[in-house]
């Protein structure tokens, strides 16, 4: 298989792509967000690697107050409001540029999270994210999406490893809650098997990372 | 004119009434809450006075990202979203709630400054900010709403006298902006007249404090 350098000198880089990255808590997308980003930069494309919620300095800062709250503090429509603001900002100042200006766009978390968050785990219907989703975010979706699939069990003890976010409302939900996040995102990778890609996540982060690799590699092929 | 002790005497408190008072910057609002705040806690009125954005410790954290952060950080449809999480948030935990206790709300701002900042003025259709009044908010409006009518020219000077919020992004737009906040509340007056009344606010505070009460003494009796 060719090498991402041999891909970037053929690649036509007027227009970006945007790659997202999906799962529950601990599956590691930072890490492979990480290790495609250097690849990528190593390949000598454009790199902008950024997540939701956040992306720009507001909305950092709405980050650290929607996530380190108390776990009342908003129900399920009230996020949903907050995060499609959220997502409009990154999307205008953050995502199109840089798709415009030929980068490869990483995202850790994006739409998916919402519905399965706020929607198929939630009390917001589907239908209803889906409209906002439309009037204020463009519909815009990723070229490519990689669920990270993990237990919960798993990804639970992979985070609580990590320091600093145990006291984190999103991890303090139990592993019931946990599951019904992992099914949901199964339910939107079954509906969508050509954008959303199900990646094992209980393997080396090497391994993964190949797997990853591989994908993106036809796509900027594709995408040429 | 009866007074307010004595309405309260033959008042049935078991459905309370909500008041919001609207207009530009400087116009005098809190300073009538105040004033009228007293009037019925001295008639022993249960009074429950809130502000938007704000109301829930949340949301008063939110106020400040949004009322002191730089003009452009959230446009007016990013800003439409985050008003209508905020008011949910509000009128759930807080306006809903002290209504159905029996008592007297008084709001500064409510609906009608989102219709008139981010819609007549912004950039967000009215019918959209309707669309998500009636999906998120419940649909709520006061029972009446004080809409306190001064210049812009007047208004800004009250404003810049007052300390520590001389650097609000809402009021440093200019006064061409303030006459369209001005003539975005006079429409909005003009189509509901027997909800919205406009209050002449270039008079003394008494003055003014004397003819919302004539108003409010009205609505409670009529409420009873």
């Amino acid at each position: 298989m060719e090498t991402l350098l041999q891909i970037n000198k053929t690649y036509n880089s007027k227009k970006g792509v945007f790659i997202s990255f999906e799962g529950g808590e601990g599956v590691g997308k930072s890490t492979q967000i990480d290790l495609l980003r250097k690849d990528l930069i190593n390949s000598r494309f454009n790199v902008v690697s950024t997540r939701e919620p956040g992306g720009t300095k507001e909305a950092e800062e709405l980050r650290k107050f929607l996530v380190a709250g108390d776990k009342k503090a908003w129900d399920s429509f009230s996020e949903s409001l907050i995060f499609n603001a959220i997502r409009r900002e990154h999307v205008n100042k953050i995502i199109l540029p840089a798709i415009k200006n030929g980068s490869v766009v990483l995202c850790d978390r994006f739409i998916d999270s919402t519905i399965v968050y706020q929607g198929l785990v939630g009390e917001v219907s589907e239908n209803d994210l889906l409209e906002l989703h439309k009037k204020y975010c463009y519909n815009l979706y990723p070229d490519i999406t990689f669920f990270l699939n993990l237990s919960p069990q798993k990804g639970l003890k992979r985070t609580l490893k990590r320091q600093n976010i145990v006291e984190n409302r999103f991890e303090n939900l139990g592993l019931n809650y946990h599951q019904k996040i992992l099914n949901g995102f199964d339910t939107l990778q079954k509906r969508n098997p050509n954008r959303i890609i199900k990646i094992n996540a209980d393997n080396t982060k090497e391994f993964i990372s190949n797997e990853i690799s591989s994908y993106v590699k036809k796509l900027l092929t594709i995408n040429d």
